[in-house]
């Protein structure tokens, strides 16, 4: 993928919430370009997605392939996906997905946080998840979980993050 | 609580699947009697569920109040609820509970599993947990999770549940 080129100055990342219609949140990272082209970045809360987007993004990380009926099926029935892209030649980019199932009330659960490879380390997954908890603050939610692999939990604990508060112990059952 | 005489010859839980019209599944918990009769249990997935009668059976294992309104929304947005009750003059009553959110295609999440403490050490509770599984697993969801309180670790073991798979961990945020 030789077209990507970007240059970044900092990894500082600054959110500035501009909604446009239509298109999204504008989510400002400090100096992402692309071609010496300052990158815009959108974060969306629109649930139609391009599932073979969102298939390509997961492959990129190493993701299992999953059947993409029900992909469909868990982002109708999750209460909050959040879609990161940038616009190409009016066509949209997809860079980061994350989505929460919840009880609308109390609890929330995030599960398929991705940013693709080439925009990880910018700044671009603190963003998402900020976005991520914001939405779910909005609707007082006040108990946001995730299962975390070991690899990122440095990451979350950044972001507010805590592991077996008071021992209490994320646990799961699997059919044998 | 007077009225209450149990008397539990041994623990052994053995569930008969019986579907009864709009009064549940009967559960078959061995020598579970009161006053010398013989109790009958069942388990319901309907969401009818009296909310003062969660209320209560919530009070009994001592959860802080929560608004009725919240635990509203909370139920009419899970995707499954499991009522545990028998009958006594033709009143349900209410003495065991469990409710899950989920994508309704890859994941479940396992909230506010109680039983009421005269019930408790009877089997219930693992019967309770049956059931939600067996509920999850026939709308083929493979990854069943919960976040269990220390107490209750060896419980959720017993009947497969692992913690920190692979090194994943449950991760939590609350509002600061």
């Amino acid at each position: 993928m030789t077209f990507w080129n970007f240059f970044f100055n900092n990894k500082k990342t600054k959110i500035i919430e501009n909604t446009i219609k239509n298109t999204g949140t504008k989510i400002f990272i400090e100096n992402l370009k692309e071609n010496r082209q300052k990158l815009i970045i959108y974060s969306s809360t629109n649930k139609d997605i391009n599932l073979h987007d969102l298939e390509k993004l997961c492959d990129s990380v190493g993701w299992v392939k999953r059947p993409i009926k029900k992909v469909k099926i868990a982002i109708d029935n999750s209460f909050l996906t959040i879609a990161i892209f940038y616009y190409k030649e009016n066509k949209k980019n997809l860079i980061g997905f994350a989505r929460a199932t919840s009880d609308e009330s109390f609890n929330a659960t995030i599960w398929d946080v991705v940013i693709h490879p080439q925009f990880q380390g910018k700044g671009l997954g603190k963003a998402l998840m900020q976005e991520t908890i914001k939405q779910l603050r909005y609707h007082d939610i006040s108990t946001i979980t995730l299962f975390a692999d070991p690899e990122v939990i440095q990451f979350y604990k950044g972001i507010g993050f805590v592991t077996d508060p008071d021992g209490v112990k994320g646990m799961f059952w699997y059919p044998v």
